[in-house]
């Protein structure tokens, strides 16, 4: 089964739009009413829908139980997962208290941040543990799943620590790229990177003098 | 001049890199060491200068200064913008004080909630704000960038309160897809998303009965 990361990334709307219909009741949806929802080419609902096996029955479309199951299988969402935060500052904090991540079967198990100030105060349900502990969290606990909401200037430091700990795949939200050996998964959530799009498009729309134009691309 | 938002959706990285070059005492810095850096490849690279008009000099590359200056422009970051943020919850706190955003010429100016048990309580410097005294503040203060961080339920109706009171871009940290007039630009970012993509490369990496191949695509 080949699964672009395109189709990868719109699965979590599907799911949110496919648990909306569960919630009022409906047992199948079609692939047009999915890609209403969501602003969508129907042609691509369907192509990304089918490359998880699933078939709709024609004219009643597909069943919303099977689809929810099989899209959160896909994404490997169905089995809790635990993962680690390191960074107890503002977005370590967010994302520690975000509570939204148990429907993506992402579990915080524990923070970890290394400035004394910080260690033992509350983030929630959380106590900030030391980060030289973190080696022992994650033998005694088996995570696999770290966040780093560090500055910049300490993300690859984080990192070679996670990495020789044993962690799989890093979450990096520090505005640093990391580089880790290829055994181990990194994907980063750039906040710059969606405003500086934002931006751009914001200034074309509204500035006489503009100088600059969007070409066609990836949005 | 025409700029692929792929392109767009690098910038933020280039200037990191030349601020930390500017930082070091560099005057120049060549395309192959902003593709070192940035795990890029030096064509691409060279490719997204030459969209802003900068040219390199032959065997010395580009005046570090001179592309600050150019890509900083072109984003539209050399002007401070001010931007409010609607949702004084974890992530509105963490995004009012981030601090990193004055680097991309955002300004946080105030954060709105409807909560009343939030209302007047602080958020570092801020103290927030009642969701029915946006109007007269967008009047007065001339602000036309939002910041949407409510729960997705909320989401449209505070959209569409932002568009009756004159806000032209909408950052949107809610999980759903919002419908606004053509002549206001949003911009999602979505954290289920990025952790999707991190969750299906893990799987893919760690699982020995693994039956999801990630196809070729954007990253």
């Amino acid at each position: 089964m080949i699964i672009p990361i395109p189709t990868v990334k719109r699965f979590p709307s599907y799911l949110r739009i496919l648990n909306q219909a569960k919630e009022n009741g409906k047992e199948y949806i079609s692939a047009t009413m999915l890609a209403k929802e969501l602003n969508l080419n129907p042609i691509q609902v369907r192509k990304d829908i089918s490359s998880t096996g699933i078939e709709g029955k024609p004219k009643i479309g597909f069943d919303v139980d099977t689809l929810i199951a099989r899209i959160t299988h896909v994404l490997g969402w169905d089995n809790n997962t635990d993962a680690l935060i390191v960074g107890a500052g503002n977005l370590g904090s967010a994302i520690a208290n975000y509570g939204g991540f148990s429907n993506y079967g992402l579990r915080i198990a524990a923070v970890f941040d290394k400035d004394e100030k910080k260690i033992g105060t509350r983030i929630g349900e959380f106590a900030v543990l030391p980060i030289d502990k973190i080696n022992q969290y994650v033998q005694e606990n088996g995570v696999r799943i770290a966040v780093i909401t560090v500055p910049a200037g300490q993300a690859q430091a984080v990192a070679d620590l996670l990495v020789k700990c044993g962690i799989r795949g890093i979450w990096n939200f520090a505005p640093k790229d990391i580089k880790v050996p290829s055994s181990v998964v990194v994907q980063r959530t750039d906040l710059a990177t969606s405003f500086a799009v934002l931006s751009v498009k914001l200034r074309k729309k509204t500035e006489d003098d503009v100088d600059v134009y969007i070409g066609e691309g990836e949005v």
